[in-house]
């Protein structure tokens, strides 16, 4: 059960709430948000909300069979908009793409790819600095420094960021140089960093586990969103199957089913849900026509030169044409 | 290896060719197609074609490093049409819609769904007669009088029919009401029965097996080709893994790996592949223009009637829809 | 609902009862097997047993909840014994060990594995005649003389033998060399062969599908119990997974699964369930002690030189001390 | 190739050994742990080792060509034990049980489990005092002060104390009452956990992950190890696969592939990789005689009141029995 109260309740009103809701053995959660308040009830037995909805500080009661509660379209129908100022939005009709590198690499690279998204008329810039890798002698990303710098170029450019972030410790220090929060697919249920994302003011991407099941993706956003932040998007990203012909196999399924269990934006990423250069921009483009709200993808001038993985990455010339395609499918009206 | 032989090579030519195969190490085998005549020679070291490229008889010959290898789009690098007869094609630009219910069900139903199909101007209708079923208490279908019922029903119409045969005994009962025999996901990897359909002169549609990796689809199908039948679809309808919210999961990324890897139409089955009424049309739209073939579905006039599966039927209404939206994506051009 | 019936009843007593299943909106399935006869009633709502409980030629009801009914531990609680003949038994304490070469490929190989289980006192030798290939192009099995030939042999020694059936037509054929049919992980599904392999007085043993279900295969054996044969042994051997370091994960979970809910002997495959030779021994030794009935696997005199999958094949020396250990955790009492 | 270092190893040497790796263009890392100095060199080209062998400081030089170093058997042979102190020791021969609640409950629970643990000599408790909750709103354990009690409690008794820890800021407050960090399922792959958890001189038991591979686990556990810890400890708990019949499928194939692979003691948590009460014994069993060095598993002494998942807890009854089964396998002699 979600309670969402009035800005004008008093703290007697909210106390008297309550109490009222704990005498019907429900036990209570407080969410204080961004954009409202709410009362979370957390309970078996149903009961007439009639019990508690005369009580004053009420804006509305919405009963939520699901296990999450607040990221469920069962309570808010009409779908949420993510606002990353100067007039960049994602969801609700907003179709959103992101490119850029697997890895931050440089200057020269940022500028290139900078360059392109503008040409593109694309506004967000992906790329990772702080890189999660299975091995411990890998290359882990240029870090904090190399956020800055790609901050400086990007926001000179109106360009916005997103990138990974990898534990509780780098909330701060990326804070002012980030639009968006990613949590990688290795961190789905990282609780304490969900937690964390809870108290901050800034958009936060998802990723679906490696093997997540939808539904946990859901739990794992309702950590974020019951914690203080209602600016969430989610991202399928591949599953892991046993199939080899591809490194993932990319979930298109999960684009209608997490529209219809969800209110927030749905994010594709083509690249590490195929993993083959060549098919990206297929997989792109059944994910805008199922649905998806957003496509994220890695792009680099020189492919074969980028660091890890660039055997999904797309030249500048293929990320063009992907981009054109996506608008044309995203205008047309079938 | 795959060499293609001169419709005018005489008896002393193929032995000769085969006995200087042979004499490289190679093992050979003689299959004749309604198409042509090839000579596939298995071997392990590499040898220089010049050795035998000089004998007469010889049409063409293909170094195809798969294992698979009629099927290989190595050697054949334009895409094969099947021709059903009176105008209906599919592959190589010709997209294909095939409807019906689940089960055939009976004459009423029959005519129907014919009804609705011409209205939409969709030419194959689907529907099963002999039904897999887990238990063996269920309905197992209506059999050959089913078929023959529907055969009459649909010829009257010129609506071509793809059912299902489960077994080497239905090929030749069968043969007659049949436009395209569907191999079934539990029996992807029957070879009896692929090996018998190899010997038919009728188009054979492979579903991938329930977890059948890309290549062992196509292998199956290099059965059904090396026994003598080239008219052969491969469909993806999902695959099985852990994510429970759909009956199976759709691989996307199957549609465009499998028309990089053969020339053979693909055909995606969104009803199995997603299993939920309500989102059969964004993935068949995925599939769409992920580059598929041609969309195999089930609709019903009364869906919560239909025999089994009811759950993942689209009505008329939702299938005229999905038909006109199908229809947009394939005639645009981006 | 299973209703066994007396030996003894009439033609109008079971007309009789029948028609009073039926009028309680059950459908009635008549199964009559080697050992018994029964009526199956399937139908949705329960009812009042003794609304038939008091009809003459009733030996016992049983309320089976399972989809799956006559091979259910719930009305069968003992546990089925499959006696082979010539004190031959496996299953309720009896302990089977299978073991042969992948494919029998001659006269002198199958003398020397005979000669190795008579000196270690194994008595059911495995190995394919009929060979189920990805490939069209590979080795299919000796066939029906190979058969003839290991069965003299086998015969000769006293030893049993279980092989694959991959078809109908090979049932007939077969029939007088075999002591147990195998049908193959990639059939588990095939139901007209579960469905003849009902009609024969012959051991079956069912593998588990590639990545069948524990359920399916218990429908699997349900189709061929209600063939008429009761004469089922069903065997675990190793689900397709994510995970590369083995062939297949053997599911050890299984096992006491399969026990639990059946009453039929459940054999495990080690060989095929890990797939590495040098840790079969572990994987069979783990299926013991956990409850199988009994354990199959591949053995060769020289596995580097047997056909197809010599890496999952052990030695003679291996052989004996794996025959060794597991007598020793059999014997011993826990 | 990992470069054991003498402990009497001068700075000079030291830098003069990775100037000479270094211009045999190999990535230098290094290790220094509570039990030795390496230097880890990653490189691809392979050189001659003589090329470095004669230079001072040098103890020995591995190559190891998996991409994991430290925890590879390929440098060393002896498979490592773990000294917890009073001479409670794992690995090596030596079979650890360890068990108790899932969560940390409260003091009657911790004493009656000490006293059940006690009284079947075994010497380490499980319990969670932060639990890894799907769900913001479930219980998450009762934290330091639990971890507190429940060390005062086990110190008494001489029971050692398993638990888990999930971020890096817990690992301070937490080292105290510890004797082995548990890294579990969501977290094996966080790598900043992992990397704070090498500068720790405690032992580590890492999970493998959810769908984690081997692979994977054994690269999570270089990183603890290359941060400076040895004291290591990996645990197969089950995997998520498409069979819904048990709650994870217990990989029993990772245990004799694990032993392989790495010198580090592999421990089995049948509890989890089954999930069905009745059955945690046969896998627990089946564990055991595959070569695990230890076995993890949930009691309670009323399980139906226990914390989340009493559906796979023993009651003390049922844990005695199955200690005394698996101190008789472990004893004898096969």
């Amino acid at each position: 059960m979600i309670i969402q109260l009035e800005s004008s309740i008093t703290d007697e009103q909210r106390d008297a709430l309550k109490a009222q809701v704990s005498a019907l053995k429900y036990k209570t959660n407080d969410v204080k948000t961004q954009k409202g308040e709410y009362i979370i009830g957390i309970g078996k037995k149903q009961f007439d909300v009639r019990n508690i909805g005369h009580l004053p500080g009420i804006k509305d009661i919405h009963i939520v069979s699901d296990d999450f509660k607040l990221v469920s379209r069962k309570w808010k129908v009409n779908r949420t908009t993510i606002d990353l100022g100067d007039g960049v939005l994602i969801g609700n009709g907003h179709f959103a793409m992101m490119a850029g590198p697997c890895s931050i690499e440089g200057e020269e690279n940022i500028q290139k790819t900078i360059d392109h998204l503008k040409a593109n008329d694309v506004k967000i810039m992906r790329g990772g600095v702080y890189k999660p890798r299975s091995s411990p002698y890998s290359f882990r990303g240029m870090g904090i420094d190399g956020l800055k710098m790609w901050h400086e170029a990007a926001k000179a450019a109106g360009i916005k960021i997103v990138t990974e972030v990898m534990q509780v410790s780098q909330i701060a220090e990326m804070y002012d140089y980030v639009d968006i929060f990613q949590v990688g697919a290795r961190n789905t249920q990282n609780f304490n960093l969900l937690d964390e994302l809870g108290k901050v003011d800034k958009a936060v991407m998802i990723k679906r586990g490696i093997s997540g099941t939808i539904d946990e993706l859901l739990y794992s956003a309702e950590y974020v969103f019951s914690g203080g932040n209602e600016n969430l998007l989610l991202c399928e990203r591949g599953i892991r199957t046993y199939e080899k012909a591809s490194r993932n196999t990319f979930d298109i399924n999960a684009i209608p089913i997490l529209k219809e269990k969800t209110h927030l934006p749905v994010i594709a990423d083509p690249s590490h849900g195929i993993g083959i250069r060549d098919h990206v921009e297929p997989v792109a483009l059944a994910a805008t026509v199922a649905g998806a709200d957003g496509v994220i993808f890695e792009i680099h001038d020189k492919p074969q030169e980028a660091f890890s993985d660039g055997q999904q990455t797309l030249d500048f010339e293929e990320s063009a044409r992907l981009i054109n395609k996506m608008r044309a499918l995203t205008e047309m009206s079938i």
